[in-house]
């Protein structure tokens, strides 16, 4: 079993060290295999143009994922938080890191962009969805909007993931559809699913936390307030990996992997939309 | 606006001419632009083998779509209904049929078939996802578990659905998340979706009812309990294809189809899985 942490946190915008201490204290705080941390929770997400943004960016690895590990080290834990990445001279992506005690085991670029608060000015995501085959499982990393896609979630089920991390800022007015997805997304793909959003307040929006962590039957195993707070449960990641599900001692069963019908799915691929279809009846 | 019913029925397994008039007695009594039926609500679910599924059976057209033609031509309505559909000699599929007041304007086969109930006997749809353009709309139609499987109301928005409509035999025992999928398909989607369940029991399940009637941005518009019930709600479905939505005076905008990454998407189109990762870190 593996014991997942959500540490609900406050970034301030653009103050990294403030930020990073946070984290740290909330890695020490969590006592678990696995903490997980909202988006930019390293930088704060409000920033009204790319160069405030690009001043509040780190490179992977950088200051402050060693200072992670350093903690992961000491702890035992892996990490999972959110910044704004620096890639080469002028490259800035929303990202999500993957920290261990060796350092950084993976880096997820936000592929589906808002316009909205900096995703108006960071690059878009070019590393499609990768899973992270870990000691501590197969782990995929979303961020926010990427979980509005369903095909992102489905993407990395599809590749061997076990369990989906998305840190997100989910702000007051997201629709309260919003908050059932992360339920939707573990059921939909038999997958442990986890959401870590920030709280507070930054640059007119108000957050609203309720973090949760789900089991991959979409069962709510944890479930936040809208303070900072930090929650936690055990996942058991390789029955992720057991799709077929027998109900009712044999009367049904469900496979909501073996059961899809991907020779009708060739549209979600294309580029270009389909010709409307024609008029009938 | 088009004023939309559904009607929660209670079939008889295998009782074809009282679930008919239990139909037509409720598209008289809907006053609706389009009525929704449950799945299979001529015929019934729980059959134990192909022959009495295939004994439930009718052609489309046949004697059941052919009375809900006239009803349609008496009211004006346009009618979605599920029921087990022969096709040829041999052929049975789990169906849902459109039809107005001209006669079928659209035939679905169930496309994802879970281990239980008809579904064990059935065929495997074989139309894919079709969107029938119509004078009341573009609609499209899914049955029950095809709601579990994210790429089949994407496909549908794709080609230009406004309104998706899912017949379905919930039963007690569906996980609470199955709940949830309607008001996140929709805002998944920008697309209105209806949901119609059946109630009563049959074959050892119970079924849980809750229709939901859900417009574009996920909101439920109208929802039902756990009794034969028929609820209506009012859906625009021309602003469905607005997908460009702008919040809070401009400070930010959502499109959940322009913002789609499809170049990342091609595993979802894939008929083999992809080979599991390698370990990092």
């Amino acid at each position: 079993m593996l014991r997942v942490a959500c540490v609900q946190t406050d970034p301030k915008l653009g103050d990294l060290a403030q930020n990073l201490n946070r984290i740290l204290r909330g890695i020490r705080e969590a006592n678990a295999d696995l903490v997980v941390f909202p988006e930019c929770a390293l930088s704060g997400y409000g920033f009204d143009s790319r160069e405030a943004g690009l001043r509040a960016a780190e490179p992977l690895p950088g200051p402050g994922s060693k200072e992670i590990q350093t903690a992961c080290r000491e702890t035992g834990a892996w990490v999972v938080f959110g910044l704004l990445e620096r890639a080469g001279k002028r490259g800035l992506f929303n990202s999500a890191a993957l920290v261990g005690p060796k350092g950084v085991a993976g880096v997820y670029r936000k592929a589906h962009l808002p316009y909205l608060g900096i995703d108006r000015f960071t690059d878009k995501g070019d590393v499609g969805f990768p899973v992270f085959d870990t000691p501590v499982g197969r782990i995929g990393l979303l961020i926010c909007y990427d979980g509005s896609f369903p095909e992102a979630p489905r993407v990395l089920k599809l590749a061997g993931a076990q369990l989906i991390c998305l840190p997100t800022n989910w702000p007051e007015a997201a629709e309260v559809s919003a908050c059932h997805s992360p339920m939707v997304r573990a059921q939909e793909n038999h997958v442990n699913f986890v959401t870590c959003n920030r709280v507070g307040q930054e640059a007119g929006f108000t957050f609203r936390g309720e973090s949760k962590i789900c089991d991959h039957s979409g069962r709510v195993l944890a479930s936040a307030g809208r303070e900072e707070q930090t929650i936690s449960a055990e996942l058991d990641l390789a029955s992720a990996d057991r799709n077929r599900v027998v109900y009712s001692e044999g009367r049904y069963e469900l496979d909501r992997i073996a059961h899809r019908r991907p020779e009708f799915y060739a549209p979600l691929a294309r580029r270009t939309r389909p010709a409307r279809v024609r008029r009938r009846g």
